[in-house]
């Protein structure tokens, strides 16, 4: 059966995560997984499934989630990505599909994933852009918190930093990129992995604004990850700072180049 | 009575406007207006009304609206702040206040007004931060836009770009900036001008974007300025993209830096 990956954009405050809640074929209306199956369902007229390359919590937003779903059904890119969207709510997009080989898999062939976490740092809440801002009223020392993300990089187990729900058979990670900055009262963290466990950036957030704020020193953030005790590291950051940017795949599967290593 | 200057951050899209719909003390959740003079009569434990910068529209955001008002209540600028943003909703902050000389008049003391319209061009609708984007399936030459709006600098009469609706008793503005720029796949439109008249800026946007979709030349804004005929101009372009970043103060008043000449 022919095989296609979609690039799809929601806005994860009115999800309760990607995963579905039901059977494949019942209507969820109340996550991604569930309102996408359904609108590509009905363009295929008949059953779609899909596989995506990080399931995000309840809350979280996507730039660019890929999945991917097989169909033998005869449309060309733009009626998937165009007919799709029209049968979407408004809070979720497919902003492109692309055939693919059968041996891709948006899980399994995603090398890497990017995550983007920003905090409003002021005095009063967020009015405008409430739905993507965390929010923090005392001051943060962005460079602090740059510097002692940089202990994360490379492989290590990432025990410190992971939900108590969390399903993966180990911790180990590769932490490939961390870089925190500020622009204006908006402090960015961007991190990238070639995967990541349960809650696994928000809980390194949640320890990055103990340090930003000056609770902690900055050789704290080494400690939590030498100690894999999440129980010593701080909590986890709220899930409306974060947006999952996107995953990267090998170029030989000729996506979009905002998933695609160069 | 003790005059103070706030800087207000709202999201429209939840708001009929700026402007009170029923009589002040009257419960009105459906203007802004009406849900901050409810907020600071409650901090005041006194009735408050408030003159603003720019009246926005329906759906119209507002990045720092200015407002002043008066109150007899010995609060600090903290209290008013944290406060009245306490007794607002979600969508509406109340982000400094400062006191100001009984002479200050958010509205009169204004010397400019700043506005940004922003527009995702792309072919598929925006999910991710569509309260605050409008949408353009066409592809835009930002260039182009730029290029054309350079002819509505200084002062003239905009009676083009006026909506039937507007009260102003007459359509001179002097127009200080207009630029068009394109930062990946959003075009924002930046407008400064001492006063603006009614849909002003989404009517001039609205032409803007014939322009930029390739169907009228680039001279076709300069023309339209100069026929003053409303019907002769493009379409009022949506709400959604607009946001009030503020208006400009002489700097002895003494307020932040965002809404004061250097």
């Amino acid at each position: 059966m022919p095989r296609y990956a979609i690039g799809v954009e929601y806005d994860g405050s009115e999800f309760r995560g990607w995963q579905r809640l039901t059977q494949p074929g019942a209507v969820d209306d109340r996550t991604v997984q569930g309102v996408l199956e359904t609108a590509l369902s009905s363009v295929a007229d008949a059953p779609v499934t899909t596989v995506c390359a990080g399931r995000t919590d309840a809350g979280v937003h996507a730039r660019c989630q890929v999945a991917h779903f097989d169909s033998d059904a005869v449309r060309d890119p733009r009626a998937w990505t165009l007919g799709t969207t029209t049968r979407l709510p408004p809070s979720v997009s497919v902003v492109w599909c692309r055939p693919v080989a059968d041996d891709f898999n948006a899980r399994f062939s995603a090398v890497a994933r990017r995550y983007r976490y920003r905090i409003l740092n002021r005095q009063v809440r967020p009015a405008l852009a409430r739905q993507w801002l965390s929010w923090h009223w005392r001051p943060l020392d962005a460079g602090a918190m740059h510097r002692a993300a940089q202990a994360l990089l490379g492989e290590h187990d990432f025990g410190a930093f992971r939900s108590a729900e969390c399903e993966a058979t180990h911790a180990r990670r590769d932490l490939q990129r961390i870089a925190v900055s500020r622009e204006g009262e908006v402090v960015a963290i961007d991190v990238q992995a070639n995967a990541f466990l349960h809650h696994m950036v928000r809980n390194i957030v949640g320890s990055l604004l103990e340090v930003g704020a000056g609770a902690r020193p900055e050789a704290w953030i080494a400690e939590l990850l030498a100690l894999r005790d999440r129980t010593r590291a701080g909590p986890t950051a709220p899930a409306a700072g974060l947006v999952f940017v996107g995953p990267l795949y090998p170029a030989a599967h000729g996506l979009p180049a905002d998933v695609s290593l160069p």
